[in-house]
């Protein structure tokens, strides 16, 4: 038999030079068989063995390549199995006649490079992704002492729930989540937040996001405009516009946002998005009259509040206000919370509170996409909560976590007068760093977080958060999951690059 | 002071008689300052306390409760705090002035009925959800042998990893999933399926429907029409229907999906779902040359193809053939699996494998989303394969589920004769029993179906997974989670209700 070169498409018989065609059995991660079949395969679909020309006999071509017949027989079998070799009795195999070419011989390419990205729709979800990753370095908001976390404990119970699992986590599973873990948060967010609900109103999500995206699904159809908070957390903003909700930034002062001036902005509005326990990113609590307002525009709008109390937990200095929910007596308001700040963000578990005649509709919505939530974590966080070493690892980071706000109120007393004011706040786990007239003279905070940044200290600037035209300057400073020595050395390195 | 009755606005004095006003003591879950704050709030809140009205001193209130001072004084102090009530020193508590009124003393309810539901894009969501629930019981189709899996070595394994979890599972993480989870994908993938992918092309997603849904909403815009298969997986057309994609049934015969008659069928299709190693419900497998078909139509169309390689672990003779995403030299397939079948549905993990050159963009499209899966299960999903234990669990379920198949034929031909013709398949967790034209001129499959749910058997009506017009009679029979008693119990049954 002729030896052919490698590139040529010979009718007739073809023969495999092990040499010039072959690599056989120089990558041993693959069985030889396999890369008998591979490279065969190639050679069929580019077109360099054309149709019609006869392989070699298995016992020809495991000679050439030193392998084994079974070898070469078993890569001819998955070959012919496939439709790339057809076989004539007594006769040999062929390579099959009338495969369509790959390399486009018949056809132009011409189209090729038309649509070989995302959509309209998918290149504008992209470009609503923060520029920052999350690092975990001081100052990021909203990231909890991981550290802290009882791990050991958590493997435990994990590992107590697994052994003998219960039939009910396995298969498909409620759409809500696992009753058990349901109960226990109702009981939760009725002993410390005043939320008044069932079990059956408790919708278990994979995080806040997802919960607002939710709502945002059920409750509004495209186009509908929503009220939000000006400055607003980013979260809320990208959930509300991937499920192309308008939205209408809306002031506030002190006490938080103000629906008659609300309303006049927007009166279209079908739903107003509120932190009223502690406004995103200012931390003002929203006050009892301004909460009474905003439940009695809803109900005579026929308006849904969304009512987001993602760090309510972490209170220092007063009593936990009750949430803007149990104030309801209208079912207006969906309630979303979020395990990812007290347990750690990776657990991916957050609710919504729906009021009882929305449940079947969100049940039957959540269904409907598959939107059933992992059942691993839940059993073990169910049993976390009704041993109490939920309520104990937060007694212990509510503790932790105002040590962390005094040192950085401490520290920036001592290093960033003059610059930034920093005011204490009786929750949460960042504080605000206005900018002084001083330094907003030098510099805009968008530019004192990029220098932050390139000396390894994150310092989101507070004019980023808002969406309307008055922007403050500032900073938002996270303390809860650094150490009081890297607050120093942070805060120190802040005012370096600012002062 | 008078005593008042529970429902009387009073200016004035306000007292509170303990025997008709307040059952305080009576909840023994609740402790006692919680149930006296509750009640005065509601008092309030309901305008049955007038604005201005003066509250009992907390000494009387106490004794008139029998409980202690520092109960009613701690209550008055937090609805002090939040504003219930107001302090003039000296001078005692007081109902805050100017609270508005929820009960709509000052407005009109007319509007609250207005819009008390889901938006007609929640209704629309909520109308997809499939009306049966997915009970584990035969012949439910795509239900694995939950009780074969290995739950000790699972939590074993789940231990292990959160007994000193990396840091880096903790905070957000990686939008696509764990690095270790993905490279045992990826090498899974390659190995058994032939896919051809780097760890980076892969991305951990909750289920198959979220994976399509996400396809759909980065490559297509709403109203972009896609090519399905009829009969069709109906989670596929939900997932689809959900992200505004317009779907153009194509028929299928012997080889699948016939591009060049879709595409007449939707010229302006954007992208063709296909099921090509095992169609999904008939059994299929689409022929090597249809699938360079179409690739070539996505290549010279620019659209796209999603490939939904559900079930195809569960071979039982011949060869793994390999995906049509290792032909695809042109980057424009996006590749489904999912673990739900081989391991558990509700561990929730599933995957995509997109082309190198989209990776960016749905990375970002997930990170928009806060769309990060859980880290509690990956890592020990990871270890589960890395260690062997999930080639193993499917060989063993293979094992199992071509025995089951095997009962299931036998218990078919000695009952089911004359009413369904059962054809073995090489491939999958269901067969397909075609109605005999005997047993169509008595019903249709979703009486049959009917009534052997009446019966407690579930026999999903073959013709509910058709699009078009032309659909054929018979039932989905699911194997794999049955024992073969219960197969051929269920099958007496099915024969009982359709004979």
């Amino acid at each position: 038999m002729e030896t052919l070169g490698p590139f040529t498409a010979c009718p007739g018989e073809l023969t495999v030079p092990a040499t010039t065609l072959f690599a056989v059995g120089l990558d041993a991660r693959q069985p030889l068989q396999r890369q008998v079949y591979d490279q065969l395969r190639a050679l069929i679909l580019s077109g360099r063995a054309a149709s019609g020309a006869r392989l070699p006999s298995t016992r020809a071509l495991a000679a050439e390549l030193s392998v084994s017949r079974n070898t070469v027989a078993a890569a001819y079998d998955q070959l012919l199995a496939e439709g790339f070799l057809v076989g004539r009795v007594g006769s040999g195999s062929y390579v099959a006649p009338d495969l369509p070419r790959p390399d486009g011989a018949d056809a132009p390419r011409k189209a090729r490079a038309r649509a070989a990205g995302p959509s309209r729709r998918g290149a504008a979800l992209a470009a609503l992704a923060p520029a920052h990753g999350a690092r975990a370095r001081a100052f990021v908001p909203g990231l909890p002492a991981i550290d802290e976390f009882p791990f050991a404990l958590w493997s435990r119970l994990l590992a107590r729930a697994w052994r003998s699992p219960q039939r009910a986590w396995l298969a498909h599973g409620d759409p809500a989540g696992l009753p058990e873990l349901r109960a226990s948060i109702a009981a939760h967010l009725g002993a410390m937040r005043g939320v008044r609900c069932e079990a059956d109103q408790v919708l278990v999500v994979s995080g806040s996001q997802a919960a607002i995206a939710l709502a945002a699904r059920v409750l509004l159809d495209p186009g509908d405009v929503a009220l939000i908070e000006d400055p607003v957390y980013p979260g809320l903003a990208r959930a509300l516009a991937a499920e192309d909700i308008a939205m209408a930034p809306a002031p506030i002062d002190a006490e938080g946002l103000d629906i008659t001036v609300a309303a006049r902005i927007a009166p279209k509005a079908r739903m107003a998005c509120v932190t009223p326990s502690h406004q995103y990113p200012l931390g003002h609590t929203m006050s009892l009259a301004r909460r009474v307002a905003l439940l009695d525009w809803a109900a005579r709008s026929g308006a849904w509040v969304l009512e987001d109390d993602y760090d309510s937990e972490f209170r220092y200095r007063g009593r936990p206000l009750a949430s803007l929910q149990g104030l309801d007596q209208d079912g207006r308001v969906v309630y979303v919370g979020s395990f990812s700040k007290v347990m750690f963000p990776a657990l991916r578990v957050a609710y919504l509170v729906v009021p009882p005649h929305l449940v079947g509709a969100f049940r039957r919505a959540r269904t409907a996409l598959e939107d059933h939530p992992s059942t691993i974590a839940q059993p073990a966080l169910a049993r976390f909560m009704e041993d109490g070493h939920f309520v104990t690892h937060l007694g212990r980071m509510r503790r932790l976590y105002a040590a962390r706000q005094a040192a950085l109120l401490d520290s920036s007393a001592r290093h960033l007068g003059g610059l930034l004011d920093v005011a204490p706040d009786p929750a949460g786990m960042h504080l605000v760093g206005y900018a002084t007239k001083a330094l907003q003279r030098r510099m805009t905070d968008r530019e004192g977080a990029m220098r932050a940044a390139a000396r390894g200290v994150t310092a989101q600037p507070l004019s980023a958060y808002y969406r309307g035209r008055a922007k403050r300057q500032g900073f938002l400073l996270g303390y809860a999951a650094h150490s009081e020595r890297e607050i120093e050395r942070a805060v120190k390195t802040l005012a370096e690059v600012l002062g």
